[in-house]
């Protein structure tokens, strides 16, 4: 299969339309962005290190009964997925307050939230992509009220599928963000990527930052982090 | 029954305690304040207008079966209440698109909602009152699933309620926040005040503007508006 037009490009990922128009490319690019796109740096082996590391937890989903946009890997930086129709409407699930919701609410980084929460967020550069609750989704047509309920069925079935997979690999699933669409049948099929680009991994005894906030921050080692976290899961790179 | 020491000291009106533990006394004051108190003006009868405006409407809203802070008013600008412990979330309703959701959102101003949204915020001057959601307040402790659920529930029973009162009196109820407590034998009780301060009211024929958006955006004519609204609904004042 290969690649034909640019459908979209995205801040780390480039999306091409193939033969088949049911079936699009992801290149994963070594873009690594934060800010809005205000901080943008190339990190060498970033783009083969999340399309692998995509890859291996799309398929540990899979596995659980999460149906994901996965076809095949096509090469170190490519894989051909399902097409979808994407909803613009991500979904943040929180085991521990970092980021936005310290900043926020006023809360401890750190603390572990019980039961975890569960946010929503408007897909929207230009507005910086704001929180919004189920109501505005349903209220501006974004999504229906029984896709969002699934969505947040299967957001929370990631959670506990991945939360013991960072755990059982010394590593704590603080947050991450997922997003959805839906397929040619209308079933909500998870979309786009989890890597450590769209989440929060900590070190369990240390807490060492293993993810993106390590390039927001200006810590270094971004690339490294993401190897060990990979290299943790047992992800062949 | 009289002021004893003042337990609390709001933006727009002064909370008292009174020889019985379980009541306490709201003072309407004339403050006027918007953008988290940074403009703050004294507007001759306010006080007197909110508290026999907002007794007009909670008798409207004990009658429809909402159980309400108020016991009985004690003078121009003085109400006594029961004693609630407030739970520290607003919950605000909108029937059309207004106010911070037109910035958060890019929504277009006066587009009506349907359905009608639901939003929680978290009552907190230094944060700026950040928007959260049900799992947030769950978390942190700010209040129960249980006391949430009923929190909405009568939220949009209020708006029912309202939404025809207004509409038969020729306004658009815009959007309103509403704050609740939890009394004694630990039901959920409906505190605060509802008043021209806290909703949004157009005209329905010209939409002219007759709440605090007035204020806010210094188009004058603030009391006439609250009065006018008053004497639309015939709030005897």
């Amino acid at each position: 299969m290969e690649k034909r037009t640019e459908l979209y490009r995205g801040k780390a990922k480039t999306v091409y339309t193939t033969d088949d128009p049911e079936r699009l490319i992801l290149h994963f690019r070594n873009d690594t962005s934060a800010f809005d796109g205000e901080k943008v740096e190339q990190l060498d082996r970033k783009g083969m290190i999340n399309n692998k590391f995509n890859n291996f937890i799309m398929d540990k989903l899979e596995a659980a009964g999460v149906a994901t946009q996965i076809d095949k890997v096509l090469s170190d930086t490519e894989t051909l997925v399902k097409r979808l129709d994407m909803i613009p409407v991500e979904c943040v699930v929180r085991n521990y307050a970092a980021g936005s919701l310290v900043r926020r609410l006023g809360v401890e980084e750190g603390q572990e939230l019980s039961p975890a929460t569960f946010e929503l967020f408007l897909k929207n550069d230009a507005l910086h992509d704001p929180m919004i609750n189920e109501t505005h989704a349903v209220a501006f047509g974004w999504a229906t009220a029984e896709q969002l309920a699934q969505m947040k069925s299967l957001t929370f079935k990631v959670n506990d599928v991945l939360k013991q997979l960072f755990d059982d690999a010394g590593m704590l699933l603080v947050d991450f963000k997922l997003e959805f669409g839906v397929a040619a049948d209308g079933s909500i099929v998870l979309g786009d990527e989890f890597s450590p680009d769209g989440c929060r991994l900590w070190d369990k005894e240390t807490r060492k930052k293993l993810d993106k906030d390590r390039f927001r921050q200006g810590l270094g080692g971004v690339v490294e982090a993401y190897e060990e976290v990979a290299n943790r899961l047992g992800v062949a790179l």
